[in-house]
């Protein structure tokens, strides 16, 4: 018996059937034992439906009104999630986030949560009830409401479990848990029964959509367990907590990738202090956000910068760059939009030093050209081409096994 | 300069276009150098779109619930209005019923408001601000949302302009303002400047929908003006008031009418005491409202009953009353479910006796037979075959020269 937070997103609230199903799944919680609150999600469709109606009604929607309108779409599913539930005689209660008292700031559409109240939930428990509440949105100061931004839900289910100290805190999506990489990419992707709060981290702003970062962050902050699991399947999920609790210790725990950005080079600038500050500056100003960063100084002391953005950003910045390339005397400027990023992801590394080696032998044997790396305490990113990309996954993800289950020797190797 | 509060309904925000338009008005309102606060229902179609969702999720929603589910509807209509406000420079800020502090009983689905705070409207208007408010919700002592049932915008409108001591409450609508009769049927239908509360709520009970009867009994308990008007044109509508407020005195203001009921007679039943409450109390066992009532005794000492009740009630009536016919020994049942009822409204007739005269010789010239009377202080209510309603309505309109502007021999005749 224990006290549980649930979170189901848009897909699993997306139409009645599925509603009576999540309804189900509660049900099963109450039956064994658990105290169960509940976060839910907008219906699939629904925010973005509102989100049209305020912009074609206006190009610069008021945001403390557009975050009135918005947060309805969480107390339409809430409600009839509710409504599910005391029909089958399983009584429940649902709560706006300003009703239950999530406090924000009031930064409208973006808002961070402040504070979680826990009165109502534990008088609803103690009640019998399942508390259903909803995410994404909360009151500010003024008693306005406020939203959190995309995926929002996420965060709510995180803060609330955290305020009322739950045992877990289970966030049911579409998917069966965390992948050591993409399914749809490579079918022998294995899935990961745990992953730390730092590779989830990692894994999550490479591109692996599963979990909102921000409600990793609180969750890592708080010491709360979160366990992704499918709404649509039975099993255990994936559960994301700290490194010392993870029992099935590895290398490596997995390969995020993205097909979302573009590479831009300035290679043979000649050598001057203070000129990698100018070329970022200028990227800048011009609200164009960069991902990674290499650059090298070559034998004639000039210097090769490349950065990498986001790729419907590529065009603006080619711009920006060929006249930077001038500027500065740059030999050549080359760009390429079709490139993929890489990157392998384990807290195995901080102590483990063959990683890199295997993963850049495994790309040399599979006869993958390598265009950037970076590296950080706990990932290396390489860009390909995209049309390396899948052989690369595959090659990485063989190198490290991460097929196959466990192997205890990787873990002496380790500690 | 005044305090006004304009209430839109359904079909006047019932797109992005009509919301703009309203935007508008409001602005209109507020260049005359008025304040304004405005109270709008849900956008045409979507508090039965919600309805839809709760009744094919499950049979008998939660009321709780239902309420919680309902009350998005306004909330999406009144951000969009504050949007569009704030797009056109004028500044605005919505607030649901709970938010604003509309405090209402707990009977879900049909609440009454108790309570208005007026320090969030006082704020708002103090800055020069717009304030909109969700028709038709508020919140009752628990904090939980409860829904004040159809028609329920027009209350929220006029308490709240009875508890910020309004000059008048403006509710728009799709109709220039309350007509003599329905000009669909008789297109010499003229509009009524102004009418009394009393024969407001005569004409509302009877089918001219134009305003819900509750808000019309609570403006005429707080002395607040009423003025129906139309969105979508200009004009200055109709203004339901005190009846000494009222210039254009007349003995008969209108005729109302209703094709919804059916009629039932048992004829020739022995005499006995307390014989109408034992028909009507099988009737109202079944849950069957009565709206008509006559009773006569024939020369023989039997009884002639006959009551009106809804059409779709009709099957479920009919076969109550062959069965009590039976046992209460009536020599005949007659029952017809293609009749109309028509009421002629007036506060004249209190102290002018020729309209009773003057509305049967209508009736009569135009030989149309009657077949059922009920009086009351300020109305004349008939039952006619359906097939003769039209002709009826024109008849007495004419008899009554209703076409015509306000005539003082009349007048003079009341006084």
């Amino acid at each position: 018996m224990a006290l549980l937070v649930q979170k189901y997103g848009g897909s699993s609230v997306g139409n009645l059937d599925r509603i009576h199903h999540v309804a189900g799944k509660i049900i099963q919680a109450k039956q064994q034992g658990h105290d169960v609150v509940v976060v839910v999600s907008a219906m699939y469709g629904e925010t973005d439906r509102l989100i049209q109606l305020a912009h074609a009604l206006t190009h610069q929607p008021d945001p403390r009104e557009f975050d009135m309108l918005i947060s309805t779409g969480e107390q339409v599913s809430m409600s009839l999630l509710a409504m599910a539930l005391n029909a089958k005689q399983c009584p429940a209660r649902s709560f706006t986030g300003p009703q239950l008292g999530i406090h924000t700031d009031s930064t409208h559409t973006k808002a961070r949560i402040l504070e979680v109240k826990t009165d109502i939930i534990q008088r609803e428990l103690n009640h019998g009830r399942v508390v259903i509440v909803a995410g994404f949105q909360g009151r500010n100061e003024h008693g306005d409401i406020t939203t959190l931004g995309r995926g929002g839900s996420d965060t709510t289910a995180v803060a609330i479990a955290a305020a009322i100290k739950a045992h877990e805190c289970q966030i049911y999506t579409d998917v069966d848990g965390v992948y050591t990489t993409d399914p749809h990419l490579l079918p022998k992707a294995r899935l990961l029964p745990q992953i730390s709060f730092e590779e989830m981290l990692e894994m999550a702003s490479l591109g692996a959509k599963v979990l909102q970062m921000r409600s990793v962050e609180l969750a890592s902050k708080h010491s709360m367990p979160i366990r992704v699991l499918s709404t649509f399947s039975e099993g255990q999920g994936t559960l994301v907590t700290f490194e010392d609790k993870i029992m099935d210790k590895r290398l490596v725990s997995g390969i995020a990738f993205s097909r979302e950005e573009a590479i831009v080079s300035l290679s043979g600038i000649p050598r001057q202090i203070g000129i990698e500050g100018c070329i970022l500056g200028k990227i800048s100003q011009a609200h164009i956000e960069i991902d990674m960063i290499a650059q090298n100084t070559t034998a004639q002391n000039t210097i090769d910068f490349t950065f990498t953005v986001q790729r419907r950003e590529y065009p603006k910045a080619l711009k920006i760059v060929e006249e930077l390339g001038k500027e500065l005397g740059a030999i050549s400027v080359k760009t390429n939009a079709k490139i993929a990023k890489l990157s392998l992801v384990g807290i195995g590394m901080r102590s483990h030093t063959g990683v890199a080696t295997t993963m850049f032998q495994a790309l040399g044997d599979a006869k993958i050209p390598i265009q950037m790396i970076t590296t950080s305490e706990i990932k290396i990113s390489v860009v390909v081409d995209e049309t390396h990309l899948e052989q690369a996954v595959k090659a990485v993800h063989e190198a490290f096994e991460l097929d196959k289950a466990h192997k205890p020797q990787l873990q002496i190797a380790i500690e």
